[in-house]
C-alpha cells in the first residue's frame, strides 16, 4: 500500500481516468506563450481519451492574468478522440488556458439505458442505478439544484409507468444539471502551463515607414529636426502608413566616427552613424541636440498620432566610445589587457566606432536594469513600438526578461526584432517575446522561394509565435532584385510585401524614389548611404511610387483579408514568372486574389487554376474579379482563366473576388 | 535589482547563454520514456543556439537508473544549428539522458585569432587576452592540468617569436584541456526529464505461437495437460517460434458458463471460456486442475526454455462469478441495487460469465496491489512475458504504475498489449509501458493500406514507443481475407506479418492448418471456436503450412534486416496486387527485398523499380537477387525488373540482395 501511494502515483492522480494529450496550440510543451491579438478567437484542440467506452465531458478553461477568475467553455468531440473548444481574448495582456476532462458516468448510463430499452431488455434495476447516480450528485449540488435532482430521482425510483421514468431519465435539463457537479476527485486537469500574450491589433496588422529624421530638412545640406519631421507627416500618412520608425535619435559619438560610405576616418563635417550611440550630450536617454529637444520629440510623437502614425524607436544596446556609460560604468564593457575597451568586431571586420556591452559582466543585473530603464524612459515619452537592433547578439534570457517585464505594465507596447540571423535563433527570439520579426523576405524572389517561405511562416506552428514583418529594403539591404529591376521591381516587391504580409514596411524615401545604386557591384549597401550622411530627397519627384503605395495601402485598409497572415493559399499558374495566391478574412466574406508578375522586364501570361469549391464559387456560374489596383473588372468562368501582366504598365493584379448573387448581367449584383 | 532577481529570472539561469530545444527523441515533452533494446545505439539530436557568433560546446549525458553516475559524450554540429550525439545502452532497465551546452570562449578566441592573423592584423594584445582565458581555467583545473596550462600561458605572455606563440595558442592539446573545465555557472542543462526503457532484444524481435493447452491431448476429446504441451514443444520449436503464448490457465467459472459457439447456456460437458477466470479451485494465482499442478506448469516452462521457447501468459483482469475474490473482496466489484454484481456488458451485449473489477472502488489501492501480486506470482513461476487482455478497459494510470513497478525489479519482463481499440488509446498504452502491441495489421490487406499503416508505425515518432506485433489471426479474429483466400491467403499473410514486422505471431494450429470457417457469414469468429471447446488438431496434416512457416522463420533468424522495424522502405511496382518493400540491417550489410502477390487467386506480374543508389548498387553492373523462399537466383540489371508470382506455387519472394564484387560471372562473388 505504501509503495502504491509513495512511489509512482499519489492517490489523487491515480483515479483520474481521462488523459489529455496532443494539445494544440502549445509551443515546446508550454515553455513559451502563443500570441494573439485583442478580439481574436482562440481554438484549442486536444486528444482526450479514457479507458473503456465511457462518455467523456471536457472543458476549456481560461483566465486573464494575473488575477481574473477562470472561465469555462465546454469542448466538443470532433473525430478520432480529438476535441475542440474556443473562446475570445478581449483584453490586452497575458492569459492562461487549461483543459479538464472527466468520465461522465451519468451520460454513460443514459446511453446504455437507451440501448437496453431499444433492445427490449428489462431496465427496472437500471433505473435504480440511475437514481443512485442522481442521489450522489445531489449531495454535491447547491440547494435549489439538489431539490430538482431529488424530484427526478423520486420519479426513477417511484411506481410510475416505464415511459414516464424513461422520459425523466433522458430529460436534457437533468443531463445538464448532472453535468454541472462532477466529482472533483476524478477530474483530469491538463498539467502544463499554457499562456497567451494578447497584443494590440497593430502587432498583427501594421504598415511601416522608416525615415532618417536628419534628412527631413526643407533645405539641402541642413540637418533636419523633429520640427522638419512634423512637416513630413502628412506625406507619410497620405501614403497610408501607420507606423513611422526612426533610426536612433541619440547623440552620436565622435571617437572613431565613420565617414561617408563607411570610411574608417571621418571628415570634420561628417555626421556619423546614428547607431554609434552616445556622446558628451548624453546616451540612450538623450536626443541628439541637432534634432531638437526631448520636448520637441514628444510634440512630434503627439502630432504623428493625430494622423494615425505611431512613432517607433530604435533600441540598439551598444555605445560609442564617447557614451557616458564608458566612464560611469566601466564594468559594463570588456576591457583588454592594454586598458582599452574591446570594440565590436566580427574578425577580421572591425567596428571601432561601436563598443558592445559585456552582458557577461559580474554587474549584469545592474546593466539589465539600466536597459529596462531606457525602454521605460521612452515609453514615458509616448513611444509604444520599439524596433530592436540586432537582438540576436544579446542573451536570449535578457530579452525574455525585458519584454515580459515591460509588457506586464504596458501590454500595449510591442517590439520588432531585427534579427537577420540563423532561422533557429530568429524563431527563438520570437518565442521569447518579440511581437514582430524581420525575416528573409528581402531575399525570397522566385515563385518557389516565396511559396515555400510564406507557407512555413503562415501554415505551420511558427505562426503561433512568429509574426513576420516584410521589408523589401532597409538602410542595410538594397537587394540585387531592386538594383537591376527598375521601377517595376519596386512595384512588384511592394505588392508582394503588402499582400503576402499583414505587416510590412519600407525604408523611404529611398523606396518610393526607386533608389537602386549599390556602393559597389555585388554589395547590398546603398551608395552614399544615409547611414553616414544627410540626404535631401525630392519627394515630389513625378516618378515617385507614392501614389501607387497609397493605393496599395488603401486596399489593405479596406480588405480584412489582407490584415492577417493565417489565411494564405497559393494556387497553380502555369508560368514560373507568375505567382498567384489568395487571402481570406476570418469570416470568409472578403477574398482577395493576387497575381504578380515576378519578371520586372517582360510581359508574362499564363493560365491560373482556382479551387472553386474552396472559394465558394459555383462552377456553373460566372464570377467577377475586380482589380483593386487598376479598377478593371473581369467576368470569369470555371477554374482556369488566363491572365497577362505587363510590368511597365502594372506588374500585379489585386483582385477582389465577387460571387454572383443574381443572374442578371449587372455587376452590382456581385458580392 | 530586486525585481530582476526575484521576478523572472533567478540569477543562475539568466547568464546561461546557450539554449537547447527541439530535442529528438522526446515523447510528449519528456512525459514518457522512449524504448530501446539491450545493445542499441541511441542517437540524440537537438537545436543548440546561442546569441551572437560564439563557438558552442555541447555534450550528451546519460546514466543508468537508479544510481549509476553520469557519462558524457560530446555532440557534433550537423547543419542549421542542429547537433547530434550518440551512446549505447548496454544494460536492461531504465536510463536517463540529458544535454548540456555552453559558449566556448577559448575556442571563440582561437577562431578570431586565426582570422586576424590571416588578415595580417596585429595580435599582440590578442595573445594576452588568450593568456587571460588560460589563467582563468587554471584556477578551476586540477593540479597537473593547471601546471600544463600555466606553461602555455607563459608562452603566450612571453618574449618568444610570434610564430611560436601562435603555434602554442592553437595547440590541440591546449584546446582539449581548456574544454575540460568550463565555468559551470554558464552551462545550460536541458531541463526535461528524458528516460529510456531498455528491454530485452526479444521485445523487439520475437516470433509468437498461441496455443490452447487443453487441446494438446494425444487422444481426441480428452482435456490436454501441461505434460501434453511438453510433448508439443518440439513441433512448435521446430517451426522456429521463440514465444509460446497460452490463453489463461486458471480454473474456469461454472456460473453462467458459455456453451459451444458462445451459447448463453452451457451443456454439462462444456468447458467454458478460459477468460472466465476463477472457480472453487482458485483464481488468478491457481492453475486449472485439469491442466495439472503448479509444479507441472513450472516444469513445462523449464522444458520450453530448453528448446528456446519462452512461455507467455495471459493476464486478464476480470473474474467469473465464481472467482474467490467475489466473496473475499466484494468491494472490488460494482454492486447493483438488486444486490447482484454488474457483469460485463457493452449494451445491448451481455457477458454474464464475466465480472469486471471496479477500478473506481474506494479500495482501489488494495485492488491494484493484488493485481501486481498476481504478476509477481507468475514471475516467480518462471514467466517473463505477459500478454495483457483488453488493457484499454482498465485505467491508464494503473498500467503505468504496474508495469514500471514490475520492471524496476524485473527489467527482463515485458508486456504485450491486446488493445484492439481506437488509435490514440493504443498509442497511449504503449507510451505507458507496454513493450509490444497488437495493432490493425489483421485488417490491413491492400497495398495502400499496408504501406500507409506500416509507414506510420515504422517511420514516424510512433516507433519510439510502439512496437507492433503483427498477427494474421487470433482466437477472436478470423479475417475475411483468410476465409476466402484459401491456403495461398495464409501464406501471403504469414509472409507479410513475418517480414513487415520484427515481431509477429499466429494462433495455431488453426493457422498452419488453414482453418477458415467462420461461425456465420460476415463474422470474424471461428466456427466451433476453441475458446469454448476442446479441439483435437491433426498437426501432421500434409496440407499444413508448418514447413513453410519453419522456412520463413529460419530466414528471419538468419537475416538481421528482418529483426528490426525501423528500416522499412516501400518501392514502386506497377501492379496494385503486388507489393514490394525492403528491410535493412543497421549496418546496411544485410538487405532483404520482398515482393508479395496480394491476390491469393491469380498470377500477377509487374515491373518494380529499385533505388539503386540507396541500395549501394552500381547502375552499370548486374546484381543478384536470391530468393530465400524458393532458392532461385536471378541476375538483375538496372532499377526496373519484372517479377511474376503464381499464388498457387509461391505467393512471395524474399530476396537477399547481393552486390557484385567481382566481374566474373560466378555467383559466389556476390556478397
Amino acid at each position: 500500500m505504501t509503495r502504491c501511494r509513495e512511489e509512482t502515483l499519489e492517490s489523487g492522480k491515480a483515479r483520474k481516468r481521462v488523459v489529455i494529450e496532443g494539445v494544440k496550440p502549445e509551443i515546446d510543451g508550454g515553455r513559451f506563450p502563443i500570441k494573439r491579438n485583442v478580439g481574436d478567437r482562440l481554438s484549442v484542440e486536444a486528444d482526450i481519451v479514457t479507458d473503456g467506452h465511457d462518455v467523456i465531458a471536457a472543458q476549456l478553461l481560461y483566465r486573464r492574468e494575473p488575477d481574473a477568475g477562470w472561465q469555462a467553455v465546454s469542448m466538443q468531440p470532433l473525430a478520432n478522440d480529438r476535441w475542440q473548444g474556443e473562446f475570445q481574448v478581449q483584453e490586452l495582456g497575458r492569459y492562461r488556458y487549461a483543459l479538464e476532462a472527466w468520465v461522465d458516468r451519468f451520460r454513460t448510463w443514459q446511453r446504455g439505458l437507451q440501448k437496453k430499452v431499444d433492445a427490449g431488455q428489462d431496465v427496472a434495476v437500471e433505473l435504480l442505478v440511475g437514481a443512485g447516480f442522481i442521489a450522489e450528485v445531489q449531495g454535491r449540488a447547491p440547494k435549489a439544484a439538489a431539490r430538482k435532482l431529488g424530484e427526478w430521482a423520486k420519479i426513477l425510483q417511484g411506481e410510475g409507468a416505464l415511459g414516464e421514468k424513461l422520459a425523466a431519465a433522458l430529460e436534457p435539463e437533468l443531463t445538464r444539471l448532472m453535468g454541472q457537479y462532477p466529482d472533483k476527485r476524478f477530474i483530469t486537469l491538463y498539467d502544463r502551463n499554457l499562456a497567451i500574450v494578447v497584443d494590440p491589433v497593430q502587432a498583427r496588422y501594421s504598415t511601416w515607414y522608416e525615415m532618417f529624421p536628419r534628412s527631413c530638412a526643407a533645405v539641402p545640406g541642413v540637418h533636419g529636426t523633429f520640427k522638419d519631421c512634423e512637416a513630413r507627416l502628412p506625406y507619410i500618412a497620405g501614403m497610408g502608413f501607420d507606423v513611422l520608425y526612426l533610426p536612433p535619435i541619440h547623440p552620436i559619438g565622435v571617437t572613431n566616427r565613420k565617414g561617408k560610405n563607411n570610411q574608417p576616418v571621418a571628415e570634420p563635417a561628417d555626421v556619423g552613424s546614428p547607431w554609434a550611440i552616445g556622446a558628451a550630450a548624453g546616451g540612450h536617454k538623450a536626443v541628439d541636440p541637432q534634432l531638437g529637444t526631448l520636448e520637441d520629440f514628444r510634440h512630434f510623437v503627439a502630432r504623428a498620432r493625430e494622423v494615425n502614425l505611431e512613432v517607433a524607436l530604435d533600441i540598439a544596446f551598444q555605445g560609442s566610445p564617447d557614451h557616458p556609460y564608458v566612464k560611469e560604468h566601466p564594468n559594463w564593457f570588456r576591457w583588454r589587457p592594454d586598458n582599452t575597451v574591446q570594440y565590436a568586431e566580427n574578425p577580421p571586420k572591425k567596428y571601432e566606432d561601436i563598443y558592445p556591452f559585456d552582458f557577461e559582466t559580474e554587474d549584469w543585473q545592474e546593466l539589465w536594469e539600466e536597459f529596462k530603464n531606457v525602454v521605460l524612459f521612452w515609453i514615458e515619452q509616448g513611444v509604444r513600438i520599439f524596433r530592436v537592433d540586432n537582438p540576436h547578439t544579446k542573451p536570449f534570457h535578457f530579452w525574455e526578461w525585458l519584454i515580459s517585464d515591460i509588457k506586464k505594465d504596458y501590454p500595449d507596447v510591442f517590439f520588432l526584432a531585427e534579427a537577420f540571423t540563423r532561422p533557429k535563433a530568429m524563431y527563438r527570439l520570437a518565442k521569447l517575446g518579440f511581437s514582430q520579426s524581420y525575416n528573409y523576405f528581402a531575399w525570397r524572389n522566385t515563385k518557389w522561394e516565396l511559396t515555400r517561405y510564406l507557407t512555413e511562416l503562415t501554415r505551420t506552428e511558427v505562426r503561433e509565435y512568429f509574426r513576420p514583418n516584410l521589408w523589401p529594403n532597409t538602410p542595410d539591404i538594397l537587394p540585387e532584385y531592386l538594383q537591376f529591376g527598375g521601377r517595376p521591381a519596386f512595384m512588384i516587391r511592394l505588392v508582394l510585401a503588402a499582400t503576402l504580409g499583414a505587416s510590412y514596411g519600407i525604408y523611404g524615401p529611398c523606396f518610393e524614389l526607386c533608389v537602386s545604386q549599390p556602393r559597389e557591384p555585388g554589395s547590398e549597401e546603398y551608395l552614399n548611404s544615409e547611414k553616414f550622411e544627410i540626404k535631401h530627397w525630392d519627394i515630389q519627384d513625378p516618378a515617385s511610387l507614392k501614389d501607387f503605395i497609397a493605393r496599395v495601402n488603401r486596399i489593405r485598409r479596406e480588405n480584412a483579408a489582407l490584415q492577417c497572415d493565417w489565411n494564405l493559399d497559393f494556387y497553380p499558374i502555369d508560368n514560373e514568372q507568375l505567382i498567384c495566391y489568395a487571402k481570406f478574412s476570418e469570416d470568409g466574406a472578403n477574398i482577395i486574389l493576387m497575381v504578380v508578375n515576378l519578371d520586372p522586364h517582360h510581359t508574362q501570361g499564363g493560365w491560373l487554376e482556382l479551387p472553386l469549391g474552396e472559394l465558394g464559387l459555383d462552377p456553373g456560374q460566372p464570377y467577377q474579379v475586380h482589380d483593386l489596383l487598376g479598377e478593371a473588372r473581369f467576368l470569369w468562368h470555371g477554374p482556369r482563366n488566363y491572365v497577362e501582366l505587363d510590368p511597365k504598365v502594372a506588374p500585379a493584379y489585386i483582385f477582389r473576388l465577387r460571387r454572383r448573387v443574381r443572374t442578371e448581367r449587372d455587376f452590382d449584383y456581385y458580392l
